[in-house]
């Protein structure tokens, strides 16, 4: 099967669960429910459950059997970016391509959608760690990944080198834990479920973490914001630290290139892939 | 051992645990730590910890063993209230007699204490989920009844009925949600532990939730804000769906002595208690 056949089958089945998931939203107050399905629904490339998917099935597992974990990981990624875009943190009024969960619905219900998909995540966790030890050492995994020294501590940081002076390991800090704790996480998970090297499977995802963010920084300057479906040059506008302030550009697209060949380099000590080497490719050379 | 001198032992051993949990709190960045440990150690009466290792000696369950799931419910607790406070959601200035996480740590700061107070909370549970089957039963019960059909459908119906009219029907719905879950979830797990009743403990829980928050909405008008460690009078001000909006103050009174009369009855079904049927009459007499 080609690579875009493969993504279209992991993506067309995880959004029939996802809308299934979402169907069972039915509870009151309507509000609530309508705004976490606004941003769930709001499509996306689901990258990390098609990575999940496409790393499962690189360790022999079923990945349709895994469908409550992957949801929960996109709530969990759906949740930090309706935090992320609230006027107190980045201020962001577009969020993959439509106005962003507090544009929609006010902040204080914005932020109420962002607790409740982190906590229905986490509920979604607990209900998986149920069916086996695997699993759940599994959904331990993706909680810490998610937790105040794996994502929130790379928000944390980003915010705190924000207008300030930083270098290659600040830099480093906040690419590892904002982006790379869960790029990771879905790679080590399948790992974990199927019994494979959890230790290669973690080097593999740092190293794909990070090319996830230095290209998101890249396209910030050099991307189209029809395409992206975001406000663009915000990380210049605000000071973020990004891989373009610290290198400049030229050096930036340079550092891409290296960390995508370290991505196959560990992918290779992993017993290599067509579908997520293809994906490996896909991340440096997207344009959304 | 008198009812002040055991609620003080249950205090003194929550206080030393929390503290080692936040001892271990030492990750970058060090501003996340700092607003995470500012509001989970400044203080407050710890009633839901308190309650939990109560009816866990009422079930003849051992208390000093499940530090763990006590300090989970206080970190969730904790995170909700730091986001309540929020400008875009309360809007409150003091917390526990203390300046609110938001004006000691800023906005940006205070939505990632709350996450990440939440997100450990969560870790917490997957960790002592992971002890045996009740505990993985008692771990889900919390946090269900912190999701989004829990805690936050209550604090999405608070927020959706200020400024309203609304009457007897919405007013059970944010009380049974907003603080009913989170006051019912120690004395259910309690019970999932030790193979007590848990529908019994779960009326008693709802019961004793009501109470809680009706003498909270009469504390606002009527009680001391010194006392309170917070601003008073603000559920009038911001017009806020309370029982002295919907019952007047005379028939409010009322009902927290019939609605603790019927603690009294549901803990007596569970077979009576000194040290919970104390813990009923001081949440009804409280000034604080």
């Amino acid at each position: 099967m080609t690579f875009g056949k493969q993504y279209d089958e992991y993506l067309s089945f995880f959004e029939g669960e996802l809308k299934r998931f979402c169907a069972e939203m039915d509870y009151r107050p309507p509000v609530l429910c309508e705004s976490m399905r606004y941003s769930l629904l709001s499509g996306g490339k689901r990258v990390r459950p098609v990575l999940f998917f496409g790393a499962l099935a690189h360790f022999g597992g079923d990945y349709t059997k895994e469908a409550g974990l992957a949801i929960a990981l996109e709530c969990i990624h759906t949740y930090s970016l309706i935090h992320d875009d609230l006027p107190a943190m980045d201020n962001d009024d577009f969020r993959r391509g439509n106005p962003s969960n507090h544009r929609v619905f006010g902040e204080a219900n914005a932020i109420l959608a962002g607790d409740a998909l982190l906590s229905e995540g986490m509920c979604l966790l607990l209900k998986e760690g149920k069916k086996s030890e695997r699993h759940l050492r599994a959904a331990q995994y993706l909680a810490d990944a998610a937790g105040a020294k794996g994502m929130i501590a790379g928000q944390s940081a980003d915010l705190l080198y924000t207008g300030k002076t930083g270098g290659e390991e600040e830099l480093g800090f906040i690419y590892a834990h904002k982006t790379g704790k869960l790029i990771t996480a879905p790679i080590v998970m399948a790992a974990i479920l199927c019994g494979g090297d959890e230790e290669k499977a973690e080097k593999f995802g740092e190293a794909l973490g990070t090319l996830f963010q230095l290209t998101d920084d890249i396209l910030d300057v050099k991307g189209e914001s029809a395409k992206m479906g975001k406000t663009l040059g915000k990380d210049r506008e605000e000071d973020k630290l990004t891989c373009v302030k610290v290198y400049g550009m030229e050096r930036a697209e340079l550092l891409a290139d290296r960390t995508a060949a370290n991505c196959h380099a560990h992918l290779r000590a992993l017993g290599g892939d067509g579908f997520l080497a293809s994906l490996v490719d896909l991340v440096r050379t997207r344009d959304n």
